[in-house]
């Protein structure tokens, strides 16, 4: 496993997106996006998608220079059409139009139209934490979640996001898919032709299976008792993402690895922006919610184990990758390497 | 097993809360919470709690003639103060403002202060969104979901419930607690001395259990592999809820059944209205959730199964029992016997 550091890491990446024709904003979002995500340790989501992204640039799928369309429809709602580009510009664009709402009116929600898939959402609620505020963020993806009591998919791992500010530097962030693990965990499986864990997906008629290779959905959290649940948060997410945005749904999402990539996505994103002040001060709330996070980490544990608070695991990885270095798999190593010889940038890894 | 009308048992509950001293807007609020939530099955949150309401409003615990107090803090947020009045009308009064708000603004979030239990959440969540509005409803509850990794419980079984108007008469709704199971079905196994589920429930020491019993708090939905999930949806209820709105919160939070009657809660809620049409119109915003709707219902399931929206379950239930009349258990018919033998109320049932 060779490992690069996080400076390097983004300054190659950010040159990379460069040369794939990227505007200096979306640039930025898709580096902070993928970069960040990587640091955080959730590497489904990180740097091994960059030559995805490279590719979907160059393909014509993503618009590399979108010219972003705000409308304000109702003082404290708008919709951001995103001229088919990379999901994490809109995502990022999305959030600043959600914190100039917000200022103003208490709250904000953003729609987002005509985008793609903007990886993990931690990286877009983060953004507004980091200035004070509270967000929701939500994407919807391609029918890759196993139906409640169905053979198939319709819905996505449509994730749930929630980041707020507290006294540590790091605000206390959710962000989770209503799935047993990410699709994308499960590719790793697959190419590493690794057993999935038991109950975490199923085949092509909807039975439970470990072999990575043939499954073709994974299965909602709460599994065969209380998967409603899971598809429930799927469904929510569908109807703010897919319906209240004008996009598709369901069946209608093209998919993200099997269409073609010339083919624009046309995904929704919807995002809420809040002041931590409607209530009590913003002092008071950030003295509260570490309260709260630090009582949590003191619960009584069961042997060997610690109690977290969501979030926790990627604040402490973080640390440790800032130190030590991101990881990356040999894989991702290769493909960055290919990156670096096409672009003809310097990559600097041990 | 006796069942009584849904008209009968809207008449009674109405009655009996006059006679407790409720002022009519919390009498009507808490007869439509309770009746409602009985005639769409959710029995656990349903009339059963009728005495516990009287009982709570004769005792002190709640107040039921509060004076409630909105702060308007921004154009699109505010605080309402329940003056320790019951949840049920606290909430539906919350509905009002954020209608009122969202009407003008797109969105309005509404925290509120100093409440009670509020029973289950979708019947606020549907007020708003039978009048054309997606609504969020959270409320928190006392330290009852096992802590991820821990002996005991922090957070409480806190719920997330969101609803959209379709073209159909009843709304989309989902409304799940973050645990395996409800604590009031918890409590139902205790009274009927019988075992639970497996994966359901822990003891003191935060081992799993099947005695209703011996049970001390609920595993989270995920279960022992992804429990983090359903802990990770309570805390970010609890932010919403406890620390938004300067109420207590983990710990801090008095029981609902084992603190003294004549405590107050000081419970917090939270919701946020939104109008459907920033982005597209409202009648195309109905159209594509009917139609996604229709598409999820005639999904292929599996051999004796059908796939199901979040709330179609209760839809189906609610004009079962709208005809054929709502259940009663023994112990619930008994204690409304009782209730109509106190404040000598008529009482029909079959």
């Amino acid at each position: 496993m060779t490992s690069i550091s996080y400076a390097e890491l983004q300054a190659f990446t950010r040159a990379v997106l460069d040369k794939a024709g990227l505007d200096a904003f979306s640039a930025d979002s898709v580096t902070t996006g993928l970069c960040e995500t990587s640091l955080r340790g959730v590497d489904s989501h990180g740097i091994r998608l960059l030559p995805h992204y490279v590719d979907s640039a160059l393909s014509g799928r993503k618009n590399p220079k979108p010219n972003f369309m705000f409308k304000r429809t109702f003082p404290a709602m708008g919709l951001l059409d995103a001229d088919n580009g990379f999901g994490h510009a809109a995502g990022m664009k999305a959030i600043d139009h959600g914190i100039e709402m917000a200022k103003e009116t208490g709250i904000g929600a953003v729609g987002v139209a005509n985008s793609s898939h903007p990886g993990a959402m931690a990286s877009f609620a983060l953004k507004a934490a980091r200035q004070g505020y509270m967000a929701f963020a939500f994407t919807h993806a391609d029918s890759l979640l196993l139906s409640y009591g169905g053979t198939r998919a319709y819905f996505g791992t449509n994730p749930i996001c929630f980041a707020a500010p507290r006294e540590e530097e790091e605000p206390f962030c959710l962000d989770m898919a209503p799935s047993a693990i990410p699709w994308n965990r499960l590719l790793m499986h697959r190419a590493d032709d690794k057993p999935l864990p038991a109950g975490v997906a199923a085949d092509a008629h909807g039975n439970e299976t470990t072999n990575a290779g043939s499954a073709a959905s994974l299965m909602p959290v709460g599994g065969t008792a209380a998967g409603y649940k899971g598809v429930g948060i799927a469904s929510m997410v569908e109807v703010l993402c897919g319906v209240f945005t004008g996009m598709a749904f369901g069946h209608a999402i093209p998919a993200m690895f099997t269409t073609s990539m010339a083919e624009q996505r046309h995904l929704g994103q919807f995002y809420m922006v809040m002041r931590t002040d409607g209530g009590i001060d913003a002092g008071t709330f950030r003295a509260h919610l570490q309260q709260m996070s630090e009582e949590v980490r003191a619960e009584p544990a069961r042997p060997g184990e610690q109690v977290l608070l969501a979030g926790d695991k990627e604040i402490r990885e973080a640390a440790r990758r800032r130190q030590g270095g991101i990881p990356l798999d040999k894989p991702t190593a290769a493909a960055l390497k290919k990156l670096a010889e096409r672009f003809d940038i310097s990559l600097r890894h041990s």
